[in-house]
């Protein structure tokens, strides 16, 4: 495990204390059992010691709440009353609506993030015209362009690069190796992954002569507050216009975003995940890893894709859409895809099965 | 917006004479009404102003051309006759038969490219046995290493690497952290985006005593001129033999492409495709988005493959080729899915039917 | 080509004497023809001329290696018995039973790797509290932070990220701008290519009052003896817990990693392969490239699956699986596509005809 800092020593009501502060009153638990237990760390359920803490927060894992030896246990009071344990052995119970959310709070209490230690590196190279604001911290080898402005307290990371006339919002870390381009605007509290790259060219050519003509792409990339992208993810900028990833928008790693996309606030993005050019997804969506996003097209707020899944046309109704081929064993797969491309004689033999019998499907549904 | 920087500023007559000069007189055009009105930016249908170009290049959008409030517009004379003008509110028109031919050539000479300043930066790192032609310009943290050759007026962005024995040609432009590996070689005005790999080892190894043993990969990247390879993409370097991507090729974000492939002349590959080894893609073939194409295989000329495809046998007559599982609300795909898994048996109540009915269906039919 | 070194000149004995040195005994070979020949570096079968080694390893290529210029082939005595050379034509032959793996140790022999030397550029950061081992080779640009340990015989190369607490196992060899983020370890014997990164944040967060908090990640990523991770691939490092890559795993491109992976020795894994988080994959399987792998599942040892199969459920029984929606022409694909949404109406009309027939389907059948 990494040499994590651990945070201030807590006992399980100065935790809950500090959850509720952090959840800013909007979560509330009941403590079942001594508040006054020390507790050192998150752990999951299986491998948690008596001064850890764990979570249920999927019933499916009950068996392993009951057995675990975790010092305080987060969960819904239904969990708790499903739980029996043996008399006497009952762990302490923090009991919540939401014990996943209490359960981040807390890890984020204990696990506390590296401490930004302000200073410029003297191997970072930061251009005399750009802005940096008080308490930032530039490591060795980043490169900060001309007219950057970089905000208070952010964190540049080694060989991560800042371009012209961009902005970096107050308490954003770039971590190694991420790359801003020119012009580009990232909000408060965001997060870059190393690798990541904002702002290059979208892809966009005229077809001429035999050739491809370059569009150029004048547009930049605006990303809002509390954003997160993941390593080796790209978005490009906009052509004409911008690309616009809203607040709270959580992007994962190996994720393609295409130039004039606008990515609705708090919409989460898992890896690998494809959005074509001109694409617009909704507010509180979800992407499935792999998901694959056509171009110029709408997905509404609250759409849930299924990993995998292509999208090739607008979603106008929330809900939960997929579409992968199932896997099986490669020779069973074999037989059903050559009769897959043969669904068309299937039809045909069934008509000609009700033509003989007489049977009425020659109505509506011989579409199908 | 990004801070582009405007070029010379136009007329509508002079910007006509300047596409005409950049198409190399392929590209002549019919301007309708005043000439004389100064263009400084191409723009959206949407968000066009008096004093911007816009263009129509796909009759869907012809009322968002008709409701624009673009000083001029680009589209064809058929499209033009189809649009009904309020009398008196016709803007002016610039008609021709590749309108976004035109108008990529029209946004090149109003946004050129930030324009190069040749310099070495003193941070970059230049082997003395490097060979630099004249006006190149390399920024800080920037490596070039011994016996790699770079072209005049080559840019080489902030943490960009040129391996050994590489050469650069003449107007290309590495961006941020890209990186070129030995013995590789790009022609003349290519572009690679910030992270782009070009020359890792190709994915090449022997079982052997239940492990992997490493095939050397001593082959390189051979990249013709006028390539474009996109962010974060990644090309092999050749097993024996080279990896090879011919002129004009243009390779969008996120795409890997393996040992020993050629992409031949003015393909385009769109984001997320992969490309296994050995594969050979024709000339002006176009991949989609997330397409696969299995290793050892070939396509032909003027393929065109849909997002998210799996190609996985050769294709020797050129079109237009797809295979991608639709996608529906979930609970229809699960149903759809299962089914999928049970074709023979669909096929086999077909076949028991047709004995009962006795429909002569038993010959070439019952492949399907 | 790429401008490889040559190793030592090799007489066809000489080198089968090396090969047998490298495979510790493990491959033995039997020389057909004059051992004294000069083997001056491996070939493909189409190009190779007569003082290069060329191989069969698969059937289908027979009538490329009775037709190669090739000083001498490796095959199986069975190729050999096959290929019917013209009198006096016969090239000299090695015969093993591994040709694969005898050709590969041949050729590492005949093209070593670029040879290490130690020393570290002036232009490289080490941190004060990093600890080098022997000979190590560290380039332009790199980063080591504090604590983090370097192994003897390691190459870290322009532009790596090696970050606080770390440990790269010795003669490991990072390529350009490859990333290791704190706390990580590798074992010895790695290769990770360019922007490969190691211990970005693993993707989680907890949904609380219409948005998402983040869960903080504080395992790490821990990975074997002679592992090769491709170029920007990315493995997240454990929520809880660690990520684990066993011995001898092989890992292409643009593959993504997800938190708390456990990835299985002598695994491979092609090009843009997706695992989700927490997923468990076996010892000795292959994953083709672009496969999807959900989360929270497991593949048992010696499983195969196809490229671009999604996997979305656990494999308990070896075997090769696939789930890829076969290609087609695309008017094609659109009508079965079409139908393929309507297999539950074909399965109605199905039933329809066989109760008015009277054929007795209405058994275990009609699930299908």
């Amino acid at each position: 495990m990494a040499a994590v800092s651990r945070g201030t020593r807590h006992t399980l009501a100065t935790l809950a204390a500090a959850v509720e502060r952090r959840g800013r009153g909007g979560l509330t638990a009941r403590i079942l059992g001594d508040q006054a237990i020390e507790i050192d760390a998150v752990a999951p359920l299986e491998s948690a010691h008596p001064r850890e803490l764990g979570f249920l927060a999927n019933a499916r894992y009950r068996n392993a709440a009951r057995a675990s030896s975790a010092g305080a246990l987060v969960m819904t009071a239904d969990d708790a009353d499903a739980l029996k344990w043996p008399a006497g052995t009952t762990p302490v119970l923090v009991l919540c609506a939401q014990p996943y959310a209490w359960f981040a709070f807390a890890a984020q209490e204990l696990q506390p993030e590296a401490s930004l230690v302000p200073g410029i590196h003297p191997r970072a190279e930061i251009d005399p015209l750009a802005i940096l604001a008080e308490g930032v911290r530039i490591e060795a080898g980043a490169v900060v362009a001309a007219g950057a402005q970089i905000g208070a307290g952010c964190w540049i990371g080694a060989r991560a690069t800042v371009g012209k006339n961009s902005r970096i919002g107050a308490g954003s870390r770039l971590f190694a190796g991420a790359t801003v381009l020119d012009g580009c605007r990232l909000g408060e509290r965001c997060i870059v992954h190393p690798g990541a790259v904002i702002g290059a060219d979208g892809f966009g050519f005229a077809s001429f002569d035999g050739g491809w003509v370059k569009i150029p792409q004048s547009g930049a990339v605006i990303i809002g507050n509390d954003v997160e992208i993941g390593a080796n993810t790209t978005i490009d900028r906009g052509t004409m216009g911008d690309t616009v990833i809203e607040d709270g928008v959580k992007i994962d790693n190996q994720v393609q975003v295409g130039h004039n996309c606008r990515i609705g606030a708090a919409t989460v993005v898992a890896g690998c995940t494809g959005i074509a050019g001109s694409a617009i997804i909704g507010r509180r969506c979800q992407l499935g890893g792999a998901a694959m996003i056509h171009g110029h097209i709408s997905i509404c707020d609250d759409t849930i894709v299924s990993g995998g899944t292509l999208i090739s046309r607008s979603i106008a109704t929330p809900g939960f859409y997929s579409g992968v081929f199932p896997f099986m064993p490669n020779r069973e797969w074999e037989r059903n895809a050559a009769l897959l491309r043969h669904l068309q004689e299937l039809r045909g033999r069934i008509r000609a099965l009700e033509a003989q019998v007489g049977v009425g499907a020659s109505g509506p549904k011989d579409d199908a």
